[in-house]
């Protein structure tokens, strides 16, 4: 029973990291379609979110018929909530990469990000690429000591933000109503990236300590 | 043993309930705040956004202690599991509110809302706060009928965001950027904070028939 269970929740686990990989694919992918106005790219990334929803659901399921039927408790119960929380944050993440590659999809063939963003959202997404990355490590290994440091990474995504609508709010801003509002909400879509990636982050110290960070 | 459990669980219940209404409250305020350059009614919001953010701790620590101490089964599991997905989109609803607030506070004294889209922002703010009675209601009270049907307001939702930003696109948008900006993330907040009630919708179908919605 107990082999059993370790087996399963090293399953769940797995599909976890197998989620963050996914989903730190499509939002990567989502900026290459973005940036170049690679509109097959889009509908690859949009064609493939259902995928992230079923996951999340596959994983949704498996939790808890692992809490119905194995009762787990202390570190291997936190091991099954902390998947359900991750699970939760990933498909938002999902989500936000698909809602880059729509905007790509409804500017095209126009490039939906002008000369003088490309630099501030290369930057915003190489970011939200590299946190996707350390989270996907942390959901493997769990890591309190580079989990509790994460957050630092999410401090460089507001600056960024800010500088961002800095630029779009500027006098000197030549493109209009449309693409001022496409700027600023694709700096919303990498910031609450960020912000997921920071979340699970926070999952993994509970996942480690029991203890929720403030 | 079971008697305190159950007890326990419709503590865990009722603070999601009170949650519901503080997120709901929240979101109401901010919109007044917001409709009406209200600056005291702002920052009264941003103040309690931290309790929304206890409470939600509170209940995740007493849900993962129900689920490790009596090792629920069954409905019992799923009204555990219910209450940790609830509180995780309530808290997002209520960071939705301070949003809402804070855009209220940056343009302050001016009003962020132009006329053009005060009506609009006001059919939005109204149905955001319908779904936040009906999902309060919901949680105290199951009812899958009531639920599966909740979604059809989220489409009221989102043709009222298209209209939005129709308004802000138009070539008579005579606001400028920054205002602009505005009114498509209020947009978005409102949109955002809806979805997350559905959200809730479909977890209270979960927690009476243990099927998650499609």
């Amino acid at each position: 029973m107990r082999e059993e269970f370790q087996a399963e929740l090293a399953t769940v686990r797995q599909l976890v990291v197998d989620m963050a990989e996914t989903v730190r694919r499509a939002m990567s992918e989502a900026t290459q379609a973005l940036l170049r106005a690679d509109r097959s790219l889009a509908e690859a990334v949009v064609a493939r979110e259902p995928e992230v929803d079923q996951r999340y659901r596959q994983i949704e399921e498996r939790a808890c018929d692992l809490l119905a039927l194995q009762a787990p408790v202390a570190s291997d119960l936190r091991a099954v909530i902390t998947a359900l929380h991750a699970s939760a944050d990933l498909e938002r993440m999902g989500d936000l990469a698909e809602h880059v590659a729509t905007t790509a999809l409804r500017r095209h063939p126009s490039p939906a990000v002008p000369a003088e963003l490309r630099p501030i959202v290369e930057r915003m997404a190489a970011v939200a690429d590299s946190m996707a990355a350390t989270i996907t490590s942390l959901l493997a290994r769990p890591d309190v000591a580079r989990a509790e440091q994460f957050d630092r990474n999410d401090d460089t995504m507001d600056d960024l933000h800010r500088q961002l609508l800095g630029v779009i709010l500027s006098d000197e801003w030549p493109y209009g109503t449309e693409t001022a509002i496409d700027g600023a909400l694709l700096g919303r879509y990498y910031e609450r990236y960020a912000d997921h990636a920071v979340n699970i982050a926070e999952h993994v110290v509970y996942l480690v300590t029991g203890e929720t960070p403030n």
